[in-house]
């Protein structure tokens, strides 16, 4: 399933923050739309759109799954009105290590997901794939928590950040947004 | 990067057969034609189109990435005159496995790289990846060889229907081609 993140005018989401965290940034924006891109169909115009596919996690072992799944809210709850649309780019070298390589530093070095499973169930989160589509970065991470968890939030990404896996980020853009 | 193969009447592939292994076959045509998609560009008229995406290996260690670069040969070599399309889909079972779980199939059980690794420098062949993008296959599987290898390229395919992880392909249909 393929999304569009708009950045423009209009949408749910109001823009609070636009960050180059690493690289060039995003021309700012007030707003940010979520559609699903279908075949033939007009995009909503604005300044900038990013497109990214739903896909199935690539590390995650059976038990990781089973605690994610055990942990982990869905997107769109009511009290959740806070998000961050955190566009990330890796390096030419991080795609040319092999599953086990990434594996090892996603996980028994980095801690990818037993980090990300700290704050669960207050962020909740979904990943979209953009590398393969042609896309400026690889990957659309996308979050949303209650607003009394921000703080927790910002402990989550310098956590995150402080990582072996993201000594291989070359580009990364931080959006913060809130809704009604 | 996004690729079409079309099947119609035009092409630098003159099909010789289509067959059902698995569920539903496509319509027969006479030849097929590879393409990339570009947005915004037609597409060639057919009876079909089956879009897929070239990605990084999802399975593969260090050491069997090592051993492929070691011993593969191109895609389009002059004497590599015989050619298979080779589009599947897998099980819904299959899809809801974690990673440790996929890549034990795919290797440890069904020895999947190491199976084709015997029929290398042989047998070329390049992956594209179908499910994200809402397609009917997840997978369509390409192979380029000399016809003196038409029957090594049999017993490849045989060897790996008759794996485990076959037994989580549902759908499967399997065009040979040849070309001057």
């Amino acid at each position: 399933m393929r999304f569009a993140f708009v950045g423009g005018k209009a949408g749910p989401w109001r823009v609070l923050s636009v960050t180059a965290v690493r690289g060039a940034s995003l021309t700012p924006v007030t707003h940010l739309d979520l559609y699903p891109v279908a075949a033939g169909k007009l995009s909503p115009c604005g300044e900038w759109q990013l497109e990214g596919l739903i896909s199935n996690l690539r590390y995650a072992t059976r038990s990781e799954v089973a605690n994610l799944k055990a942990a982990q809210e869905g997107l769109g709850r009511p009290a959740a009105r806070r998000a961050a649309l955190i566009p990330i780019k890796k390096s030419r070298e991080w795609w040319s290590l092999a599953q086990d390589e990434r594996r090892a530093i996603f996980e028994e070095t980095s801690h990818h997901t037993a980090i990300g499973l700290t704050y669960l169930p207050a962020v909740a989160r979904q990943l979209y794939h953009s590398r393969d589509i042609g896309q400026p970065f690889d990957f659309l991470t996308w979050f949303e928590y209650p607003p009394e968890h921000a703080e927790a939030f910002e402990d989550l990404v310098a956590r995150l950040r402080a990582t072996e896996e993201w000594a291989y980020v070359e580009r990364e853009v931080d959006l913060r947004l809130e809704r009604r």
